[in-house]
């Protein structure tokens, strides 16, 4: 490390003030945070980022204006409980996990979950059980059909409690009213991972929150799709099949002692928004949305993911919010796409996987937004042509390289052995001690605990010839992993 | 709940026009945060507030920008790597004992430490051995003498790690170079939680930061004596007796997959401002702090804390920053003399405790600010004095309320036993599943996995009658505990 790291960099290299240039920059962003950076109304953060003083209440004990704001989180949400997390959608998960399942409990989980699912489980020591998602032409993962989920509990009857990711962040949920069903028929919790639906509340036009389905508790990021600071997030109990005190013990372990009162005040005036001007803005913000949809039919060789190209086993539903768009017949490869639509017409996506880019809405976005984007991919898509378009990485995210996997040991057992560290072509038959990550769709093709065999390798191997994003290894080169150590 | 909760509240209630408000008052800050919410520039957070797009890295996975931000972090304060937190100092002590010990392994730790050190025994199945602090006639918890340290380590060759808290939160040091020396003579690792000690490192006139004095690993938090703000904090790595990998692993856990920009720029901001004006205005500060405690001395009544008054073995060494007001000879209690400074006089203080309040001081206060406090403090001196003062509160603050438990299981095993809730004369030598603390000092007379002692009931019986306050307990009446069900 240089000594003068200081003095060596141009002042435009603090964090800081990189944001401050950014934030005055022409870059539209169809991304996160949900609030799209718009001008609203709020103070300079130092003046009001207080400690636990008088009047102000104390998150972890809250009796006074804390408790009555979740009370109204909870009413606009229809939860019998609501907690505000300023450690993310992942406390909320680590918490809901470690509160509904008892210590090396069973946990039937969706094998397409956010690594807090997992890390829940390493912590807790749970034996995992997965349900793998359907998996869309598109190349997204799709739902988890309910016969999954009913198969799955007949035949382990040690399951303590399910999980489930819907929507997933492709915006493809899953029928969790048939699956919360099915998980009350063994009078067992049923946690569901909606941190990408904090607005499903809001407009009939989106699907049904996993709130109104039974589900025992629902976790929702605040800063995802609606207008609120990153960070934020919610935890909703809506049974009396999970003991909320727990619920609260671990809120208090897996958050900060000092809660910051900019990110609190930042979801008050977020859910009073949606509360005074919800239904209007939603209306307004769907309008935009179908008339997108509607004009991207005009597109020739690019496509835009629609529901209904599927059946219901396959995608249930979808959050139309979320804009998938394929290079289709371009030729464009997915990043050459994001690249241009970044570069060239200054809009900020999302994500960009090998054959498609997505692009996420709110209401905060403008008509004039919708516009850019609409006018950008009209000019790409009549730029762009390929007549033998063929896209061999989407061969490869079929539903042929997920297979669900057999676990050898626990992930937290796994994680406590002893490693060594080989070769990936010298690994087959070891116990993994890494997840490695196919990125997107982000489901593990292998977790902690499982075992490395000669067909898993051999696509790992062919998913990186074909240049495919690999990620969850800790071998900067991608060519060595952490095994069991035998 | 009422169904109408929204509309039957005024306007003011709600927490982001509460804290607007508070904003606008006269009240001058004697408390956390250190940005004394002074008039920082910061732009509207909404307008920085991004998720980690093109340029920006990722907190997680820090290649660039936040690996620059991170690396000078480290250069500021010497160590070998640096990370930022944004779930509080508490992410940092949980990820520390995470890594630091194997799992199942022993800590000794201070029994004054802060819950997240408690929290981490319970996740990790730790066994725990406790350090007892001196006890000062104050009724503040002294040092830890490096010889108690020694002896523990001489009667348990099973310790596998040292945890200790200096500062105290009352700005008690303890002797870290010949602790870290005695630990290091085992070759095992020291980790100190630090979390009041961010501003040590910039100016002789504050004791030496525990980085300099050889421990493995030291936990900051930049919000609470630095301007920075509330969440964030740094986690410091000094050495190749842990594995910062390990460590990395953790802090992936324990906090969000979303981390605000807003708090790390605000870390950089920070950070900048004491690399270019530390020692000027630390410089200052010490002058105001100085000229304080001169005339101090004049107060007749009231009685402010100094090292000087004790040993080295019961405070070897203490941060004047923080300003500790005993009631003395002024007839009044802690609690009349915390209302009136705020209420008459507009100074919020931090902390009160039965016999003596504290102030928090940092480089954003003012001379304007020290002289209010001096003010009211003058001519509360003047109109309060009470011949036959005497605090029977203080005298129950001795040693001889605390003693080293005879543990009967980790806090872990005592966790996960089935519960049974007993009046608390009911539940001598049953196994505690609770916390009880006296607070201030905040040291638990007792913590999950210990026997309720017939001598510890009475004691707490004796602290109730004299409306001391008891935190911890899960029953609101504070008459009950959940114990282990034999």
């Amino acid at each position: 490390m240089s000594k003068n790291l200081f003095y060596t960099l141009q002042k435009s290299f603090f964090l800081d003030q990189k944001l401050i240039s950014y934030a005055k920059s022409d870059y539209y962003p169809f991304h996160m945070p949900g609030h799209k950076r718009a001008n609203l109304e709020f103070p300079n953060p130092y003046s009001i980022d207080i400690t636990e003083i008088d009047g102000f209440d104390n998150l972890h004990h809250a009796e006074g204006i804390l408790k009555e704001a979740q009370m109204r989180a909870a009413e606009i949400y229809g939860a019998k409980q609501t907690f505000y997390l300023i450690n993310g959608s992942t406390c909320g998960i680590l918490s809901a996990i470690s509160a509904a399942l008892p210590k090396k409990g069973t946990l039937l989980m969706s094998r397409n979950s956010h690594k807090a699912a997992y890390q829940a489980a390493y912590l807790r020591e749970l034996e995992t059980i997965y349900l793998l998602p359907t998996i869309t032409e598109f190349g997204i993962s799709g739902s988890i059909p309910p016969s999954y989920v009913a198969q799955a509990l007949e035949d382990f009857p040690q399951i303590k409690g399910v999980f489930i990711t819907s929507p997933t962040y492709d915006g493809v949920v899953s029928d969790i009213q048939k699956i919360a069903d099915i998980v009350h028929s063994y009078n067992l919790p049923l946690i569901v991972d909606e941190a990408h639906g904090a607005h499903f509340m809001f407009s009939k036009k989106f699907p049904v929150s996993a709130l109104s389905c039974g589900a025992d508790i629902v976790i929702q990021s605040l800063h995802k799709t609606l207008p609120c600071l990153t960070q934020c997030a919610l935890l909703h109990v809506n049974s009396k099949r999970v003991d909320i005190d727990l619920i609260k013990c671990f809120l208090d372990i897996y958050q900060t002692s000092s809660p910051s009162y900019i990110l609190m005040a930042s979801m008050e005036q977020c859910l009073r928004l949606l509360k005074e001007q919800g239904p209007k803005r939603m209306k307004e913000f769907t309008q935009l949305l179908n008339q997108f949809y509607q004009i991207a039919k005009n597109l020739k060789h690019l496509k835009i993911f629609e529901k209904s190209d599927y059946s219901q086993e396959i995608c249930f539903d979808q959050d139309y919010s979320k804009i998938l768009i394929s290079v289709g017949s371009t030729g464009l490869t997915g990043k050459e796409l994001y690249h241009t639509l970044l570069h060239k017409y200054h809009l900020q996506m999302e994500m960009l996987s090998g054959h498609y880019v997505t692009g996420l809405t709110s209401i905060m976005d403008t008509e004039l937004g919708f516009q850019k984007l609409f006018s950008a991919l009209q000019e790409i898509d009549r730029k762009n042509y390929k007549s033998d378009s063929s896209n061999p990485e989407k061969d490869l995210t079929t539903k042929n390289i997920y297979q669900i996997p057999k676990p050898n040991m626990s992930i937290s057992m796994a994680l406590e052995q002893t490693s060594e560290t080989l070769s990936l072509k010298a690994s087959t038959g070891h116990i993994s001690q890494e997840y490695i990550y196919l990125y997107p769709p982000g489901i593990p093709l292998i977790a902690p605990g499982e075992v490395l065999t000669g067909n898993l390798l051999r696509t790992i191997s062919q998913c990186q010839e074909q240049g495919l994003s690999i990620v969850g290894l800790s071998d900067k080169e991608k060519k060595r992993i952490k095994v069991v150590k035998i």
